[in-house]
Parts: C-alpha cells; sequence; structure tokens
C-alpha cells in the first residue's frame, strides 16, 4: 500500500460505489478518524458520521453517479475534477465539483468537494 | 515544453501573479482562446475577456493573493485546492477554491473554478 495507484484505486472504487446507493457499502474506504467536508455546509467529522451524511444524500435522491473527468496524484493526495448526478424522479441533475481525498493507510482520511451550494438547491428544486 | 513541470511552473507562475495586482501582466500565460469558467457564473471565452474578468476582481479588491495547499498534475492537466484571499480595505476574505487548468504549448488554454459563490459574496458584503 502507499502508492499513487493505490491512492488513485481507492478514490475511484468509492466513486464508483455511490452507484450502488448502499451507504454501509462505502464505509470500508474510509478511516475511522475520516473528515468529509462539502465545503458550503459543516463537516461530518468520523465514519459514522460520515456515513450518515451520505446516507442523506441518498435518501433525497432515487440515484447519485460520479463521473470523474479529470485526476491526479501527487504523494498521498487525490485531486478530482467530477460530475455528480443526482436523480430525482423524472429530474436529472449535474452538478459539477471538484473534490480533494487525503489517503492514509489505503483509506481515505479526509475528503473535500467544491461546489456551488445555490446551483444544486435550485436544480434539485426543479430549477434552472 | 510540454512536461508535467512546464504544466505545474505555469500555473504557479499565474497563481503568484495575482499578487501584483496587474491583470495586463498575467495575460503572457494564456492562449489566445482561454476559457475561463468561474463555474458558479459565466464563463469568459478568449484572452481578452479573461483579462478583463481579472481586471473585474482586481477592481473590487484592494489585493488578491492565491495560496496553493495542493497540486498535482496529469497529461497537460493541472488541478488545484487553494485559498483566494481578497482584502477590501480593513476585511479580508479567504475563499476556499478548487481549480482545473488545461494546458497547451506553455499556456493555459482552459480554466475552471469550483466555489460557493454565495460564501464569497457574503465574505464580501461583511457577512460570515
Amino acid at each position: 500500500m502507499g502508492t499513487t495507484e493505490d491512492a488513485e484505486r481507492v478514490v475511484r472504487d468509492l466513486c464508483d460505489g455511490f452507484a450502488k446507493h448502499d451507504a454501509g457499502a462505502l464505509r470500508q474506504y474510509f478511516t475511522d478518524d475520516v473528515v468529509y467536508h462539502n465545503i458550503p455546509m459543516d463537516p461530518a467529522v468520523g465514519v459514522e458520521e460520515t456515513i450518515a451524511f451520505i446516507e442523506g444524500f441518498f435518501a433525497m435522491c432515487d440515484g447519485m453517479v460520479i463521473e470523474t473527468l479529470h485526476l491526479a496524484v501527487r504523494d498521498n493526495v487525490v485531486l478530482t475534477e467530477r460530475v455528480d448526478t443526482f436523480t430525482v424522479g423524472e429530474l436529472v441533475a449535474d452538478l459539477p465539483v471538484m473534490g480533494t481525498f487525503e489517503i492514509r493507510d489505503g483509506k481515505i482520511s479526509a475528503w473535500r468537494d467544491y461546489f456551488d451550494l445555490t446551483q444544486i438547491t435550485n436544480m434539485l428544486s426543479g430549477g434552472s
């Protein structure tokens, strides 16, 4: 463990895992003390809060798929540019996102996502 | 030209250049057809619109300093996690940002910044 390939692998596995819509199945990718911070919101601290937060996402949508446009790794840090697509009934909302992942011992110990909160709020309420 | 080191260099030079508060001096880092997209806003297309956009930033603040927390390169794409600090009189606003830069022939041909528009708007209006 500890190579840049391992770091990329755990991030891609996590992102791919979102399509399964099972928050508990994602627990394996996080350290116990992970901090998951959607930057415009308060951070989730620890794996329990993180999984609960993701369960919240899954509860408000029928599907969530993460597409990675660009990914680059330096040391233990993985930077991503993505489109996170939320499906709610007939509504499909594509959210442009960038995210930073810090990796420790093959698991994600920090995850910070940057996006415009108003954009996704408007999209999910059926606005532009 | 064309190495990952060159790609990193032009991005770091651009970011460092913001501290000089001279939009025209940043022109050298962009291709003529650069697209500069602050994701929550409309994109600036071409180097003229891009420089005009940056002049707009400089007009609304006394200083703007870009600190790069993390940077990683893959092929011709540079991904960054940053804090962009705007100073307006006594007000100092730290904006968390991630940005993607695409490099062509040693210059930036695309720049996409991801941040929460409400956060910076509130900070610059003296709110939280």
